[in-house]
């Protein structure tokens, strides 16, 4: 159980699936593909790679951990191989995700690289065939995450379910990142109502990959029932993938100690509707209520704003009740781990595999 | 074998599978979704019933054809229902390949209608959450053809094989994509080149999932081996394939008797490098051959242009170039039927099928 070296594993895995998927095999099929057409998808598939490369691979850990949480020793030994392949099919489906979420935002960097489609538009000299170049990158990685499952499946008791469950994982996302364009288009006037709405988005488009598709892989792979898989994996990992996006969107506001390699600030930038934003019109005077909204409505928002918003979500509470919301829900993911009653061990390392979602964000005071 | 039958089978099950997929239900795992999203997300879904209509269906006749050639009378009865599984799957994959493709070349119309990005684009009153939302859109047709392959093939033998041939089936197409944003930078100066390069692109964007998937998947349901069934299927569906490919840029430019309610010209005015285009060049004069380059470098096209683009497209001798080839692609597609020496039913059947992607575009003379 070191993760310095699950790591290793899963980062080299990952290289070798997306680079095999995306490449152009010349397979006695078809004639080779020449010029300025093999250029390209040479390019496509060294992006690939490029844009698989540098996540944190939590979602990957919190699988392998789930995984050794529920199997027996026996189990453990037997099935590892499949279970590392179901952890990669995860960021793999999230490198995907997030570089169709790129286009969509319109967003120039990704990890401190150039977005997927800006690389693209880059190489190919044109914006259009940039933007339709990324569409499709993430379509294969979309179909690449798939492929891994059907192919790590096949010693595994639960295989249709488990692909079946990795087929609604997508599905969530996919109606999450619907929602998410949709709060977007909310009215302001309902603080209340925005904090629910955003909370239940996170919920399809974040907890459901984040934390609890990889804890129903790793049971269904222990050989959990479906249902049983199930259950438990909304029990921990709903309150926790919460907790999650919350740290996130917090994260953005109050910086990091370490450093994230992003702005302060950037998505009250983007004028994004967070439930902080909803915190804040909550708690906020009339006036302070009314310079907000005057804020998200309009199509951009200075710097001089963005720290007069952040000085708001201060003064107003919103950050602290996000600590406490915070707080909360992982108090609830934790008794539902421990509710198992799992071996101390292995709810030791599902604990901490957990806790890696919910970084310490409570303010050193 | 009732077309009519077996049609109406086809239409009804893809709205039952894409609107279940699709729509948002409160299975009191999560909170309901209110107000603007709700309504946005049942705008998505509802435009993934829209997209899904008016297809002619080929494909999926293809496969049943395929099947019911190949399988045995008991398997025919036991397993029919499993295969519209199949069947309706590929069309609702293409759906979401045309769903990305009309946001990738920016198209105003589909089947008539207007594209599922425009229309989202009304719905939501932004052109950016339009576009967000169909590649959303495209994404979860994407997953509910794999989610349906998935609930199909529990039943049948050769499960597994048949899903991972529907993955290599996604990934044909998409690289097939790539290559058709590539062939847009080829340069036009060596016409030989660019038509072995089209046809090549024609073999991975459309005969993949036209013709080689459908022949492939119902023998696969029939219980042929993956290697038989992925032999067959290239010999006979390759050559038709890229038949249907050129049959269809022909239409283009000569139009048809029956109205295909696209006007003429098309490709022609987006400038599109097509087998006619390079046909055309390598029959040109040195004059003739200046004055196409001439037009396809330029960003637009006058309809002067484009009417005088077709009349080179004759005078050189392209368009019955294209006639020949596919009479002959077509001749060896055929072929390719006959020596398998199916029982005479069901090769009749199976020609009448792939037949049907051939439209008669010889000219009466």
């Amino acid at each position: 159980m070191s993760n310095p070296t699950d790591l290793k594993q899963i980062e080299s895995r990952i290289v070798s699936f997306v680079e095999d998927f995306a490449c152009l095999h010349t397979d006695g099929e078809s004639d080779a593909v020449a010029g300025q057409c093999k250029r390209l998808a040479d390019a496509v598939a060294a992006q690939a790679v490029t844009s698989s490369e540098g996540g944190k691979r939590l979602r990957a850990l919190l699988t392998l951990e789930a995984f050794r949480a529920f199997a027996s020793s026996e189990d453990i030994e037997r099935h590892i191989d499949e279970v590392f392949g179901l952890a990669c099919a995860i960021e793999v489906f999230q490198t995907g995700a997030l570089v169709h979420d790129d286009i969509i935002d319109d967003s120039d960097l990704r990890r401190g690289k150039p977005s997927a489609h800006r690389a693209l538009a880059a190489q190919s000299g044109n914006d259009a065939i940039g933007r339709g170049l990324g569409i499709m990158l993430g379509d294969m990685l979309a179909t690449s995450s798939v492929d891994i499952v059907n192919r790590s499946v096949v010693g595994l008791d639960r295989g249709p379910d488990i692909i079946s469950a990795f087929l609604n994982m997508h599905r969530e996302v996919e109606i999450g990142q619907v929602l998410d364009l949709a709060v977007e288009l909310s009215p302001l006037n309902d603080p209340d109502e925005l904090a629910r709405t955003s909370l239940n988005v996170f919920r399809w488009k974040t907890a459901s990959y984040t934390t609890i598709a990889p804890l129903e892989f790793g049971m269904l792979a222990a050989g959990e029932t479906k249902r049983t898989a199930r259950e438990r994996a909304l029990a921990i990992g709903l309150p926790l993938g919460l907790a999650f996006q919350l740290a996130d969107d917090l994260l953005d506001v109050i910086g990091s100690s370490r450093n994230t390699g992003k702005p302060i600030g950037g998505d009250i930038r983007e004028g994004k509707r967070t439930v902080l934003l909803a915190d804040a019109l909550n708690a906020a005077s009339t006036e302070e209520k009314a310079e907000l909204v005057g804020m998200w409505e309009s199509p951009v928002r200075s710097e001089e704003q963005v720290s007069r918003a952040i000085a708001l979500f201060e003064s107003t509470g919103a950050i602290e009740t996000s600590y406490d919301r915070i707080a909360r829900l992982w108090a609830e993911s934790e008794a539902a781990i421990q509710s198992l009653r799992l071996p101390a061990e292995w709810e030791n390392a599902l604990v901490e595999a957990c806790a890696r979602f919910v970084p310490t964000v409570r303010r050193e005071q």
